[in-house]
């Protein structure tokens, strides 16, 4: 399997800003060829789908609750879970790198599920972590959408070369 | 979302009469548009996989381990939980109707789980249940692959119409 | 850790000679020193709690939801999950036996989990399995609550000296 | 229900000045007749434990594997969860408030679903968060376990109030 599966995070509601973010992402993946996982619902996830969708690809919601029809409408294979928030464990690991935009507390559970599993996280605008005072770097900052789909991509090309 | 998502349920392990049935099931699912989901792993689920795919069907593997790699070969989508059984509700919920073929105790939990969420189960050489002795009939029986796939699909067209 | 765990699985709604046995199933428990595992809701659930309550036993409810007040007034220890049926696994896991009382789907997904992890099944008036024609003789069958208790201790003590 | 649940969550390893601080908040919360609730490895959890069962206190620990024995020696209460790191969400939500030493990304993902799920993280040497360049203040600093301990049980009682 050498397709790219890229999972982006981000708030169930979020600002246009970070919405225009969300869809170029989604667009640009799908241009590259990449599929897209996310939570399947709405803000960050939903513009994140529309982009995608909007150039003909592969969307991927992987739902908290017991109904697929909670997913967002460009959401292609929605995974209906029931299991609430611990869904957040199986968005990120079925990604092979994550770009975080914005977002509150679930998505930081999302960077660190990602982080702890040592699946690499390119951050915009999002949350940055520091520990006991120093400043934890994990996080990869990206500047615009292109930025971050580049690094996500290029860290998953140099991971599979390991 | 019009598409139709149908479960494929069975042992890791299976006789390759069961797995016959498993691949004619995939083959017919792929053929008449519907889309697979499964455990991801092998026997039953790797057997279905394997049917749909040559038919050019989409196949979702929904795994329990922390590694997309143990998926079966057939698996497009694998879905990466790391939560081991407990993917087995996600497997079911994910789809609109079950397709039991042969199994153990872990196919048995993803029809009670289905059963128990309304999801419609049809049975190939499958569990039977009674309950204090009287039998119960929940589990659809179905003769062959073709008969199965028949009365997965029209359940599904029914309820939709409901 | 020589302390015994035993979950008592049923429905969260059940009748009142149900309700009977899980209560008594409850209080020989806890006059053996035995440590109560259950999900916590009403039903046989309740009604084992209470048993176990009255005769000083320690209860343990695992939760499907996001509440600890969902847990009935007899669960001393409510662990929240928000997982949904997922909980389930949970459940049976953190027992060394299982007794089974009545119960519908739910309660058989418990059972299909509990075999499927090696953990012996003690039923009173509950499902009985049949696989292709043959019966499955996995459940231990138990005539009145003292047996299923005698019988769910008997092989825990014979498991720990293997 | 009167009791209070507090959960302990830091690293699997720690080091020995963050296992006193642990040892510590464990004395003290069963001092004060809390129930220590944490993941049931070792470090920090270890630590927490001991110094909780030193004084008689309760412990439960919510295991992400299949098997008690992998529990602490300090754990009374094992739950196991067999669903890997989505028993994270099990840890907090079973608790009323959190206390966070040290730790690493396993830490901070508890730390995302506690205040996520509107639970109070009290934060001993541990995670500090900024989202968009602006601090996040969520975690509620103390500088020492008797601190930690205080605040925690206090917010309990306000909301309590509430």
């Amino acid at each position: 399997m050498d397709k790219k599966f890229i999972a982006v995070i981000g708030g169930g509601q979020c600002s246009k800003e970070e919405a225009k973010l969300a869809e170029e992402v989604g667009r640009q993946l799908a241009r590259r060829g990449a599929i897209l996982v996310c939570g399947g619902l709405g803000g960050i996830m939903e513009a994140a789908c529309r982009g995608a969708s909007s150039e003909g690809g592969t969307t991927i919601g992987i739902l908290p609750g017991d109904d697929s029809q909670a997913a967002n409408p460009y959401v292609q294979i929605p995974i209906v879970t029931g299991m609430g928030y611990a869904r957040n464990v199986a968005v990120v690991k079925s990604a092979q790198a994550v770009i975080a935009i914005g977002g509150s507390y679930g998505t930081l559970s999302e960077i660190s599920h990602a982080l702890q599993s040592g699946i690499p996280v390119i951050g915009l605008n999002t949350w940055s972590l520091s520990r006991n005072g120093r400043q934890d770097k994990s996080i990869i900052p990206a500047q615009n959408p292109t930025e971050a789909v580049d690094k996500a991509l290029d860290l998953i090309t140099k991971k599979s070369r390991e």
